[in-house]
């Protein structure tokens, strides 16, 4: 906790914070969780797991609340569940159009692993305007051009691409913090460039 | 933190530690999740979500863990997206179904709510030789005998019925000590009660 506190302290005032917290319990439980990460912490928004149910997502999403609920995660075993057929479409897409019928553009958005493009181009049809958070870039394996080309909007926005352990871990020796920003910037750069160039080419 | 290691402390060594932690992430940070609860903080065994995928519950199976996996949840929107109908039963058979063939009985349990009698009886039949924690007793309405009923083993056993805030919250006076040891007497009989009566009518 006391590093997590020190890291929040470190991050400049305008920089948005996510905390990747993936809660989600009984309604009573999930009040507790969202209050300690939105007003004890100050985060600007928070991952959410679906499985509970939406009752279990709500507090998330509350006031100036924002959550991004788990809908295809990035890992290798994620299609054991998500994948599952429901009425003929795969459980993910169900996940995300409830809570788009349930929850404003402005309170929730979703979680689409990197590593599947496909699956993050079949969700940006369901819900043009949610901002998805995709996670798997670096060690996991997600390219970060192909990542964004799938998830984009329509004005060539709404992605927030994710690296956490080729970022975190670019060196363990005493310049791991230039190896840590100079792994974001190149990695921001490849992000933006691949953004010009899929923009540039709908034109 | 510092509430929970206390609270850890004062918890005699001879009674199972179960944290309700509904963790589950990517495997990488699912294994940093089962490490801090079980080899820092000494848990007995840990409650986990399913949605993330098979890979994000096996750390928490691994050694001498255990795992206590959400099938039926207790909270009135259990049934968003657990009931969803998959191949012709509900997603929650599913997720037990899996969890039922890649991790030994010895390693991974249910959490079935006790506020769902009639899920917890087709659960029980899915898995005659799981452990579940059949939460919302109390508060949440769930009634110990009519959970217990439903989700003993053939054997009379297989059930932790739990109460949270009925017993915490017993009372907010001076008293709240003995009023919480009075209202876990008072479900303790009623459990056993319930059991001993179910198990000689099945004589």
């Amino acid at each position: 906790m006391d590093v997590l506190a020190l890291t929040f302290q470190a991050i400049p005032a305008d920089i948005p914070v996510i905390l990747d917290a993936k809660r989600g319990d009984v309604p009573n439980t999930s009040a507790a969780y969202a209050d300690a990460l939105f007003d004890s912490f100050h985060a600007d928004a928070a991952t959410v797991a679906p499985y509970v149910g939406l009752d279990s997502i709500e507090p998330f999403t509350t006031g100036s609340r924002y959550a991004l609920v788990l809908a295809r995660t990035s890992n290798p075993g994620a299609g054991d569940f998500q994948d599952l057929e429901v009425a003929g479409r795969p459980l993910y897409e169900r996940v995300v159009e409830r809570c788009v019928e349930r929850f404003g553009a402005d309170r929730c958005g979703f979680v689409v692993g990197a590593t599947y493009p496909d699956e993050a181009r079949r969700l940006r049809a369901l819900a043009p305007d949610r901002l998805f958070l995709m996670p798997g870039v670096g060690s996991q394996g997600g390219d970060v051009g192909i990542a964004l080309r799938a998830g984009m909007d329509a004005n060539g926005g709404g992605v927030l691409p994710s690296a956490s352990r080729s970022v975190l871990y670019a060196s363990r020796g005493d310049d791991f913090e230039k190896a840590a920003g100079d792994a974001a910037r190149v990695l921001s750069e490849a992000a933006n460039a691949a953004r010009a160039a899929a923009t540039a080419g709908s034109r």
